[in-house]
């Protein structure tokens, strides 16, 4: 019998040891295998087949270094041996809804949690598919801190909207695993209960303290809890759902 | 050189592999092995260290035939080894934030993007990590039918809503891969554009009237453009709007 942190393995093993790369070799991966590594992406599930998943690979030096503008200033976008823009796209759907004989309805709520969906499980498949082949990999969300710009760069039409970049590359560091919330805290039987949560908390608080102030780089004194009370302070990208609504994604 | 169908790897044959599984042995997973599972799930990047995902294992029959209902009667609920609802959750965000002097705001459409994102990476991760022990999985988008009941029944908090659900088993069946749109359909350069998509479009939708002709059980007369027209005909799921909006998911 394994102990919960020996993973039972090599996937798993593969899975455990998934941490973000930030330093990449600036050299391009090649176009046989980001497409490789897509293909396989494309191999998640997806609601209903709808399959409303569209990579945009970002080749162009000035459009890379726009969207690292975008995103705060996060320069291996530019450097990584590939980025793509994962995007949430009905207006595939659309053309071949119109296609089969029907006509889409639009801006409903259900549409984009299915799209957003199918999006990040293609996109995670990615993921382990080059994390695999010992690339590393670094999601970017804040290409949502001005996704118009990233629409505009991309020329994405109605319908179409950029949930997050994702850089891939030869990693040239090798950091620490961040360590996560232990199971127990997240596994649930039958009902939702937070009961004995909070001292799990408080125990992780401290792994999460000893873990910023002694990895490699970008040390910090700082907990858990102290990072997310920063964090959902205040309006979060408050610009998000004008955004959508304009691209099509009314919310309905 | 590998062709673009010959994976590179043991890794992407594992993800080029999957598919739905929709019969299992009905004997429960030990909670070992499911709290192994979930475990590699969680080591899945998270928006900022966020850890947005709860999982609530449903093992009450009860619990798992009323969900089996909401879910349009899909048997597999009630069956499969483990019954797994994947949860958004701002609510443990919440209290963390408030351990950590902060008071979170809520309500944000990223916040809703962030976890809903969160989930779906974790989810996929679990999902690579049962499938490579052999087990077969079938995501549950049909909890949202009437997410209510199961916000009900599962006793979630406000900042909570129930993403999917997740069979795990082991298969009692060995279906056909679906065929999905070729990767130069999905892969785009620097822009977004469907230049020649209808053509491959076209291909891909004799590919899947094949494969719905001849796979092994539900056969029938069908293509993909078809499949779509009929999908997104009428208003999906018009209900999601209000119930997010009542849990706190106000969509600002």
């Amino acid at each position: 019998m394994t102990s919960i942190d020996t993973p039972p393995n090599a996937t798993h093993e593969l899975l455990r040891s998934h941490r973000s790369i930030r330093k990449f070799v600036a050299e391009p991966l090649s176009h046989e295998r980001v497409s490789h590594i897509v293909r396989s992406g494309l191999s998640a599930a997806t609601s209903s087949n709808l399959q409303a998943t569209t990579v945009i690979r970002v080749t162009d030096p000035d459009k890379r270094a726009a969207i690292a503008e975008v995103a705060g200033g996060q320069r291996y976008i530019e450097t990584a041996g590939a980025f793509l823009v994962w995007c949430a796209d009905l207006d595939r759907t659309r053309r071949a809804c119109a296609m089969g004989g029907g006509h889409m309805t639009s801006g409903m709520t259900e549409q984009f949690i299915i799209a957003t969906v199918d999006v990040a499980l293609a996109a995670q498949n990615a993921v382990i598919a080059a994390e695999s082949e010992g690339l590393g990999i670094c999601y970017i969300g804040a290409i949502r801190n001005n996704p118009q710009v990233v629409a505009d760069l991309l020329e994405l039409p109605d319908h179409v909207y950029p949930v997050f970049g994702l850089c891939i590359g030869v990693p040239t560091q090798d950091p620490e695993v961040k360590p996560r919330l232990p199971v127990e805290v997240v596994l649930k039987e039958n009902t939702y209960s937070a009961e004995g949560e909070a001292d799990l908390i408080a125990a992780y608080d401290e792994t999460l303290r000893e873990y910023y102030r002694t990895r490699t780089g970008n040390n910090k004194v700082s907990c858990w809890t102290e990072e997310m009370a920063r964090l959902t302070e205040g309006e979060r990208r408050p610009h998000m759902r004008a955004f959508l609504a304009d691209r099509g994604f009314e919310m309905r």
